[in-house]
C-alpha cells in the first residue's frame, strides 16, 4: 500500500501557499542537535509532568495547563506535548519535521500505551488519541483537532467489544474518517455531509440518532470512496501514520488564513507557532458506571459559591452540548455516584485554590474513573466578577490589587444603566453606535417642543436626523435619544452621556423624516406616538416595548469601589453642568468638578431669548444690557454647583461654542417670515427682527465651525462676555464663603492657542474678580484662573502658557479633532473602514492615540511643568473615562481624569488598575508627597 | 523775577504721571560719580567729535550721526549730545537731572559759544540752538523738538539786525514761545493758534506769511499773556533756563502715550531712553548768500547716478515744505553759486561713499557758508533700489552680498505685475484685503460663466461672494477677481495669486448679489457691465477705468538675480497645476515643481462632468467607467508638464480636495428640478438623476469640510481614483523617458496623519508603477513616493513616517489650521483684532508661526531625518513665498520651498538673504556636499 504517497499528496499542496523560510542547513543542524540536548516532547501522565504552567512559550496555552493539573494531581487522560519549537523547525525544514525528532514519537506513544495498557492499533485493546493545536496565546477555532485517532477496520471492532457499543465504535470511526478526510487531506467538509444527508433522505429520518449500524457501515465505505477518489489513495489504516499527518496538520494549520486574520486582529506574533498536544481519549459513554460533565466552582451569574453544573450518565460531550437528552443538576451527582461526586468536588476546590480563581471545569467518567478534561477561568457576568473577587479577598485568596485587575472596567458600565432583561426575546429592526449605553422604551417624537409637551405625561425616545445644542432640554426630558448621523462622539452622543441617558446615534439605515412625523427603516415606517425600544448598550433598535431591569449596586460593589479608591493615584473628577449632574457624581464618588460647561445654561427655556438678543445687539450697550440679564440665571446655577460640591474643587470653563450655535437654523426663520401675517398691527416691526435675525446668522455662519470664532476667541472681541460669567462666578463664589463655607472656584479658558490669549483672558478674571472680593470684602477667597490645552499649538508652546496659567486640562477630544484633522462630526465615513482595515488600532474618539495625540499630551505636561513644578494638570474630554486611556493618562503623570458623572466609577477602577500595573509616575512622585489638596 | 517757581509748576504737574523708578539714593550715587568718571556730553564740531556712528545706543541715532559726519569733515552746525544714560538717571532721579551732570552743561554751552563767537542770551550776537531728541531707533514725530532756543525780548533785536529781517525774527520769537509753551509747559497748542486765527480773521488776510511786524509784536505779547495766565508764571527769559526746561522736556516726551505705543508696535524695548540734541541754529534765510534745499546722491525713482534735488535761494526749510515758492532743480546751484555747488557734490559724494548708500540730504547755506543738517539713506523705488544695489556693487562700493541684503523681498513683486500708473487720480470706493498683486480693469460679472462667455471681447473682473473650485475656469478668464469674503488664503487669493492675477478678497463693504446682478457699496451700485479697477497690491476698489503699467524687468534685476542664485542654499520650486503656469515658473527660475495640485485639472469644462460621474456612481463598476474616461485626460496634463519642466523633478500630489466640491450646490440643483417641463419625454430620467445629485450631496456634506473625507482619506476609501492618477503619472513618464528625455516625478500623498494610511497609498502606487514600467519595459524610470505633512500628528510622529516616504513637503497652510485651530476660510472675524490688540504679531497664515507651527516643521524634520539621514524635505504651503518664513525654513534645515510661480524671484531672493544672515544650515551640511541633485 503505497501509504508514503498518501502523505505527500496534500503537503505538496499546501507547501506552494507557504513560503519557505529557511531550508537545507538549518534543518539538518537540528536533526542533529535534537537527539541529544534539546528536548522536543514533553510527557503527561500518572501523576507525573515534564511540563508546568509557566511553560506556555513552549507548551503552548494548553500543553501546560495540562502538564500542570497533571502534576497537581489532578486526574487527566494522560498524553504528550510537541513544543512550538518544533513548528518552527517544521516550517524552515519545508514543512517536514527534522528525522531524528520525527522518530522519537515513537518512544512517547510507547509511553501511553504502557500507561493506559492499551497499543496503537492492537485490535484487542487499542489506544486512542487526540490531536489538538495550542498556541501560548487562545485562538479558540481557529487551527485544527483530530478525534479517536487509532481507529481502523480492526480496532474498530475492539471498541466496540470493550463498550458493548458497536453503534457508537462505528459512529466515532465515521467520524474519524471525516475530519481526517477535511482536517488532514483537505477535502471539503460538505462533500462527506453530503452522503449522510442524501441516506438520511432516502430512510426518511432526520436524525444522525436515528441511523443504524448497518447506515453507519455503509457510510464509512463510502466516505472511504471518496477519500481514495479525490487523493488518489487509500485511508490511511496505520495509526502511526494517521499520528504523523494529523499532527503535520495541525502544525500547518497555525498558517490557515483564518488563524493569520485572527492573529493580525488581535496582536498575536506570527513567529510563535503552536504546541501539538496528543493525548488519549476517555470516553463517558460505556455504561452506567460512565458518564460527563461541565460545571463552575462558584455561580457564574451571581458569583455565589455554590458548585454550579450539570451532567449526564452514560454520554459524551457532545450529547450534553446537542440537548438530545436533559442533563440532571451536578449536585445529583452526590446521589448517583457519590465517590465520584466527593472526588470532583475535592479535585475542583484544589482547582480553585491552584489557579486562584473561579474553574469552568469539563470532566468524564469511563468505567468508574473520573478524568478532569479540562479547566479553566471561568467567564462571569459583571456582577458576579465583583462579588467572586470581594469573597476570594475574604478568603484571603487573593489581594485587594487582584480583586482590581479581575474586574474589566467597561463591564461595570452595566450596573449604572437599566438594561434589557436578558430573558425578553425581541426583534431588532436596525443598529446604530452604542453611543450611550442603558435601556429605554417610549413614544417616538421627532422635535424636542414635542418631547417637552408629552414627556412629563409619557415615556418618550427624541428621534432627530442629529442634535444639537437646541434639542437639550428636550434631551433632558426624553428617556432615550435616537440619531440617524453622528458618530460617537457627536453632539448627542456626548450629551446623552453626560445625562446617563441610552443613546443610539448614526444609525445610518433609519431615514428620519420630521416634516411628516416619522422614520423609516427600510419599508417600515415608524410614526409619531409608536413606542420603541433602544439598547444604547448595544446599539439596537427595537420595535414595541421591552422590559428593562433598573441598576442595583450591591455591598461587594461598594467595597471594591472602597478599595480602588485608597489605591488609586489618579484623582477623578466629573463633567457636569448642572447641581443635579453634580449630585449624581458626588453619589458616584467624583471627586470635583471637572469641566462645568457654562454654555449649556444658555439653553433652558427662559434664557436662550436673552443669549439671542445679547448676539442680535447692534451696539456694545445692547449686549450689555442682555448680558446684564443673564448674570443673575448664571449666578444662581453656579451658586448650586458649589453648594453641591462642597469642598470639592469646580473647575468652570468659559463660553466655549461659536455664536451661531445659539440663534436658530435659517429655515426657521425664514419660516416663521412666510408665516407673518401682513395685516397684523406688528408686522412690520416683527419682519424686521426675524430678518436681522437672517442676516446675522449669515454673518455668524462658518464654513469650519470647529476651527472658528470660538472659545476664548469670543471672550476676546467680546470681552463683556467673559466678564459676565466672571461677575456671575466670583459673586456666587462670594454669597458661598460669606455662608461660611468652601468654595474653590477654578476659571478655565478655553481654546488658548496661544500664551496672550490667555493672558488677555486672565487680566480680564483677575479685575474683574478683584474688584468684586475687595468690594465683597470677602477675605481668602481662593480662586484659580487657568486653561484648556485642546489646540495643538498650546501643548507645544505650554511652558509659555504655563507661566501663566496655574493650571491645565487636556480638552482631549478637540486635541484629537485638530491633530489627527478628524471632525468627529464627520470622521464616521472613513474611521470605521481605518479599523476595520487596520489603519488606526482603535477608534481615536473613544481611546486616545498614544504616539500622536499623547505624545502632545506628554509634551505639554513636560513643557508645563518646566516652568511651574506644580502645575495642576487634569484633562477633560471623553477620554477622561475610557480605561485605556485612563492608564495612558496615569502614565504621563496627570493628577486627574474628569469624565461624565456615569463613568466616574468606571474611572476610579481604571485608575487604581493603571496604579497596580504601573505604580505611581515618577514624574509626580515627589509631588503627591508634598500637596494634600 | 521768580524763574524758579516757573521751572516746577510743569515738572510737577507732569511728575504724577509717570511712576517713579528708584528715587534718592541711587540719584546722589550718580552725582557723586557724574563729574568724575562717567562722560554724559558728546560734543561736535570744528571738524571734530567726542561720538562716532557705532555709539548709537549712547548717543541715540541723531547724536551718533551727527559725530559721524563731523569727523567726516562735513560741514555741520556745531552742538553736543547729553546721553540716554542722562535720560535714565532722570527717570530714576524723580524726573530730575543729578546736579553735577546739570551743572557741566553749561560747559558745553560755552564750547559752543566759542565756536560760532555768539553768546547765549547776547542781544548783539545771541547764541540759538535746537533741542532734539534722539533714541537709539528712529521714532519720528513721536517725541519733542524746540527750535530756536535762545530768544527772548533782547536777543530778539539782535538777529533782526543780524539778518536785517525784525519780521523773520519776531516770526521765529512767536512760534519759540508757542513751541515752548505747548511742549515745556505742556500748554494745548490750539490756545496759541486761535490767537492767529483771530487775528488773521480781524485784519481779513488768510496767509500767515500776510502777517505784518505790529501784528508779530501783538500776537507775542498774547503768546505770553497766555502762558502768564496759564501757569501762573512768566515766559523765562533766561536762555540757560529755557535749555534746561526743554531738555527735561525732551526726556520726559521718552514717555508720552504715543511714543509708549509706538515702541509696542514697533517692538522698541522701553528702557533704552533718548537722548538730546543741542544743535546751533543756521539760517537760509539771512539774503541772497543764503538759502536751503535737499537732495539725493542718486536718482530715488530710477536709480540712475544723477545728482538730484532743488533748493532756494534766501529761505528756510518749511518754505521748500509749504510750497509757497516754487524751488530750483539742483543743478541750477552750480551757477547761482558755483563753489557751493561744488562743495555739497563734494560733500555728497564723500557722504555717499562713507555710509556706502544713496543719501537723502539736508542743507542749508547761511551767508554763504554750507552747513549740512541731515544726511540718511535715501527711500527709493524697488527699480532704483535693485538698480543702485547693481551698480554700487560694479563701481566696487559694496559687495554682492549687500546688494542683494537691500532689496526687500516683498517689493520685487511690484515688478511682476500690471500696476496702477503713480501718475493716475482716482476715487477708492471701498477696500478688500490685497490678495493678489497687480492692477486690472474690467467689465464686471457675476458668475463664472458669464465671464467666459464675455470675457474672450473684452476685460472682465469677476465679482463673487466668494469664489470656489467650480468658479476657476472664470478666473481664468477674468481680467481680475473680487470677493465679499474671504482671507489673505482663501480659494480666491491663492488661486489667484497661482495665477498671477490680481485679487481683491474680503471686502466686506461690498454686497454682492447675482441674481440682480450688481454690488453695492452703501448706496452706490455697480451693475453687470460697468468698469471698475481692482489693485491687488492695495486692496483698493476703484470706480471706472484707471490707467495702468506693464511689468518689466531691468538687465540689473536678471544680474541681481543671478547673484542670488548664485549664493542661495535652499531651492526654488514652484506651485504649478498646467504647462503655462510650468512655463511661467521657469522663465522666474524654478528649479521643479513642488506642487502639482491634480485636481485642478477636474475642474475642466470637458472634464467635470466626468468628476460628477465618478462621485454619483452607485457601484465601483460605474465609478472605475468614469475613471477610465478620465485617465486619458490626465495622462495628456502630465506628459505636458513633464515635457516643460524636462529635466527638473515635479511633485504630483494625488486628489486632495473632499468630492463635494466637485458637485454643484444643492440650491441650483434645487433650481433646475424647478425647471424641468413635466410634459417632456426625459422628465422622468432627469428628475431621478437630478434627485440622486441631491441626495449624493447631501451624503457628502460635512460640517467641517477642512477635517473631512478628502486627501488620502480619499484614496484609501477609493483606491480606485489613487490607482487612476498613478497609472496616468507613470503612463506619462513612460512615454517621455521612450522619447529619451529626463523625467523626475514625485508622487505626494496629501493628509497623511498616520504611517499606516502612507503604507497603504505608497503600497497602490508600486504596485500601479511597477506593473505598468514592466509591461512598457522601460528601464531607469526614477520616480519618488512621498508624503505632504501636514497634520499635527504627521509632523509627531514623522519618523514612522520617514521610515516609509522618500520625501516630505509640509503644507503650512494646513498646518496653521490645524495646529492653531482657525479655519482659514473663517479666521477673519478675529485675526485682524488679534494681531491688532498684539495677540499675534501677524497673520500666521502670511508668516508662518515660527514658535508654534514652525515647531512642528522642526520636530518633523529632525525625526524625519533621524530615520533617513537624506530625506528630501520641502514646503509647499502659501508661506514658501514668504520671506519671513524663507528664513525660518532655511534656519530649520529645509531642502526648497515651493510657492506660485509669480513669486519665484521673491522667495530666490529671501533664499539668498537667508544664507547670508545665517550661512548654512548646520544640520544640512554634509547633505549638500553629498548629493549634487
Amino acid at each position: 500500500m503505497p501509504v508514503k504517497k498518501t502523505v505527500k499528496s496534500p503537503k505538496t499542496a499546501v507547501k506552494k501557499n507557504i513560503p519557505k523560510k529557511k531550508a537545507g542547513a538549518d534543518a539538518k543542524t537540528a536533526t542533529k542537535t535534537s537527539g541529544s540536548e534539546k528536548k522536543y516532547y514533553y510527557y503527561f501522565g500518572g501523576g507525573k509532568a515534564d511540563g508546568a504552567a509557566h511553560m506556555k512559550d513552549l507548551l503552548g496555552g494548553k500543553g501546560a495547563n495540562l502538564a500542570e493539573m497533571t502534576n497537581a494531581g489532578i486526574p487527566v487522560p494522560p498524553g504528550f506535548t510537541i513544543t512550538t519549537e518544533v513548528c518552527t523547525l517544521f516550517y524552515e525544514n519545508s514543512m517536514e519535521i527534522p528525522k531524528a525528532i520525527d522518530k522519537e514519537l515513537e518512544k512517547y506513544v510507547a509511553m501511553l500505551e504502557k500507561e493506559t495498557g492499551t497499543k496503537f492499533g492492537d485490535p484487542a485493546n487499542p489506544l486512542l488519541v487526540s490531536v489538538r493545536s495550542g498556541a501560548k496565546f487562545s485562538m479558540p477555532g481557529m487551527m485544527d483537532t483530530v478525534l479517536n485517532l487509532g481507529l481502523n477496520e480492526e480496532t474498530v471492532k475492539g471498541i466496540a467489544d470493550k463498550t458493548k457499543n458497536l453503534w457508537f465504535a462505528l459512529d466515532n470511526y465515521r467520524r474519524f474518517i471525516a475530519m481526517f478526510g477535511n482536517v488532514v487531506l483537505g477535502l471539503d467538509k460538505d462533500k462527506f455531509e453530503e452522503v449522510i444527508t442524501k441516506l438520511k433522505k432516502n430512510r426518511r429520518i432526520k436524525q444522525d440518532s436515528s441511523l443504524q449500524v448497518n447506515d453507519l457501515k455503509e457510510i464509512i465505505k463510502k466516505f472511504k470512496a471518496i477519500i481514495k477518489r479525490k487523493t488518489g489513495e487509500n485511508f490511511p489504516d496505520d495509526p502511526y501514520i494517521q499520528l504523523r499527518m494529523s499532527r503535520d496538520a495541525v502544525f500547518r494549520s497555525w498558517n490557515n488564513p483564518r488563524a493569520i486574520t485572527y492573529r493580525r486582529l488581535n496582536n498575536i506574533p506570527a513567529n510563535l507557532g503552536t504546541a501539538v498536544n496528543v493525548q488519549v481519549m476517555v470516553f463517558g459513554n460505556m455504561g452506567n458506571d460512565s458518564g460527563t460533565g461541565v460545571g463552575f466552582t462558584r455561580n457564574p451569574a451571581t458569583g455565589e459559591k455554590e458548585f454550579y453544573g450539570e451532567f449526564l450518565t452514560n454520554a459524551q460531550g457532545e450529547d450534553v452540548v446537542a440537548g438530545i437528552r436533559t442533563p440532571q443538576p451536578i449536585k445529583e451527582l452526590a446521589h448517583d455516584m457519590p465517590d465520584i461526586y466527593k472526588q470532583l468536588r475535592d479535585i475542583t476546590n484544589r482547582l480553585e485554590r491552584h489557579y486562584r480563581d473561579v474553574q469552568d471545569f469539563e470532566f468524564t467518567i469511563q468505567q468508574g474513573k473520573l478524568y478532569m478534561l479540562q479547566t479553566r477561568n471561568g467567564k462571569r457576568t459583571v456582577q458576579a466578577a465583583i462579588k467572586i473577587a470581594v469573597d476570594m479577598v475574604k478568603e484571603k485568596l487573593i489581594t485587594k490589587e487582584e480583586a482590581i485587575m479581575r474586574i474589566e472596567p467597561h463591564n461595570i458600565d452595566q450596573l449604572l444603566h437599566p438594561r434589557i432583561d436578558p430573558a425578553a426575546k425581541y426583534d431588532v429592526i436596525a443598529r446604530g453606535l452604542a453611543a450611550s449605553p442603558g435601556a429605554a422604551s417610549g413614544k417616538v417624537y421627532f422635535t424636542a417642543e414635542d418631547v417637552i409637551k408629552y414627556g412629563s405625561k409619557k415615556d418618550t425616545i427624541l428621534v432627530r436626523e442629529e442634535t444639537n445644542p437646541d434639542d437639550i432640554e428636550g434631551m433632558n426630558v426624553a428617556k432615550g435619544i435616537l440619531t440617524a448621523r453622528g458618530g460617537m462622539t457627536s453632539h448627542a452622543a456626548v450629551v446623552a452621556r453626560g445625562m446617563g441617558k441610552c443613546c443610539v446615534s448614526g444609525a445610518e439605515a433609519i431615514r428620519v423624516n420630521p416634516a411628516k412625523k416619522q422614520f423609516q427603516v427600510g419599508r417600515l415606517i415608524i410614526k409619531e406616538g409608536e413606542v420603541i425600544t433602544l439598547n444604547g448598550s448595544t446599539g439596537e433598535i427595537i420595535l414595541g416595548e421591552v422590559p428593562t431591569i433598573d441598576p442595583e449596586f450591591s455591598p461587594e460593589f461598594a467595597e471594591l469601589m472602597t478599595w480602588a479608591d485608597e489605591i488609586r493615584w489618579l484623582k477623578v473628577r466629573a463633567n457636569a453642568d448642572i447641581p443635579r449632574d453634580a449630585e449624581q457624581a458626588i453619589k458616584f464618588g467624583a471627586q470635583g468638578i471637572g469641566l462645568c460647561r457654562t454654555e449649556h445654561m444658555f439653553f433652558a427655556e427662559d434664557r436662550i431669548p436673552i443669549v439671542q438678543q445679547m448676539i442680535l445687539a447692534e451696539t456694545p450697550e445692547e449686549r450689555q444690557a442682555a448680558l446684564d440679564k443673564l448674570l443673575p440665571f448664571q449666578r444662581k446655577d453656579f451658586k448650586g454647583l458649589f453648594d453641591v460640591m462642597h469642598d470639592k474643587p469646580v473647575t468652570i470653563r468659559t463660553l466655549d461654542p461659536p455664536l451661531h450655535e445659539f440663534l436658530p437654523r435659517k429655515e426657521e426663520v425664514e419660516a416663521k417670515i412666510k408665516a407673518l401675517d401682513p395685516k397684523s398691527e406688528d408686522y412690520e416691526e416683527r419682519l424686521e427682527k426675524l430678518n436681522r435675525t437672517i442676516k446675522r446668522i449669515d454673518e455668524l455662519s462658518e464654513l469650519n465651525p470647529m476651527l472658528g470664532h470660538r472659545g476664548c476667541r469670543l471672550g476676546i472681541i467680546y470681552p463683556e462676555i467673559t466678564e459676565m460669567q466672571v461677575r456671575a462666578i466670583i459673586m456666587a463664589a462670594c454669597e458661598v464663603a460669606r455662608e461660611k463655607k468652601k468654595v474653590y472656584p477654578e476659571i478655565m479658558i478655553p481654546l488658548v492657542g496661544h500664551v496672550n490669549e490667555f493672558k488677555n483672558q486672565k487680566e480680564l478674571v483677575l479685575r474683574v474678580a478683584n474688584e468684586i472680593i475687595n468690594k465683597q470684602k470677602v477675605k481668602d477667597l481662593n480662586f484659580m484662573v487657568g486653561t484648556m490645552i485642546e489646540i495643538p499649538r498650546a501643548a507645544i508652546t505650554a511652558d509659555e502658557i504655563a507661566a501663566e496659567a496655574e493650571f491645565f486640562s487636556f480638552g482631549t477630544n478637540d486635541m484629537t479633532q485638530m491633530s489627527m484633522g478628524f471632525s468627529r462630526d464627520d470622521a464616521g465615513k472613513f474611521l470605521g473602514p481605518y479599523v476595520e482595515k487596520g489603519i488606526l488600532p482603535k477608534d481615536p474618539f473613544v481611546t486616545i492615540d498614544q504616539s500622536g495625540v499623547g505624545e502632545l499630551v506628554r509634551i505639554g505636561i513636560e513643557k508645563g511643568r518646566s516652568v511651574r513644578e506644580n502645575l495642576k494638570v487634569g484633562v477633560c474630554g471623553e477620554h477622561g473615562g475610557d480605561p485605556d486611556s485612563i492608564d495612558f493618562f496615569h502614565r504621563a503623570g496627570l493628577d486627574y481624569v474628569s469624565c461624565s458623572p456615569f463613568r466616574v466609577p468606571i474611572a476610579c477602577l481604571a485608575a487604581a488598575q493603571a496604579t497596580i500595573r504601573h505604580g505611581r509616575p515618577e514624574s509626580n512622585q515627589a509631588k503627591k508627597t508634598k500637596t494634600k489638596k
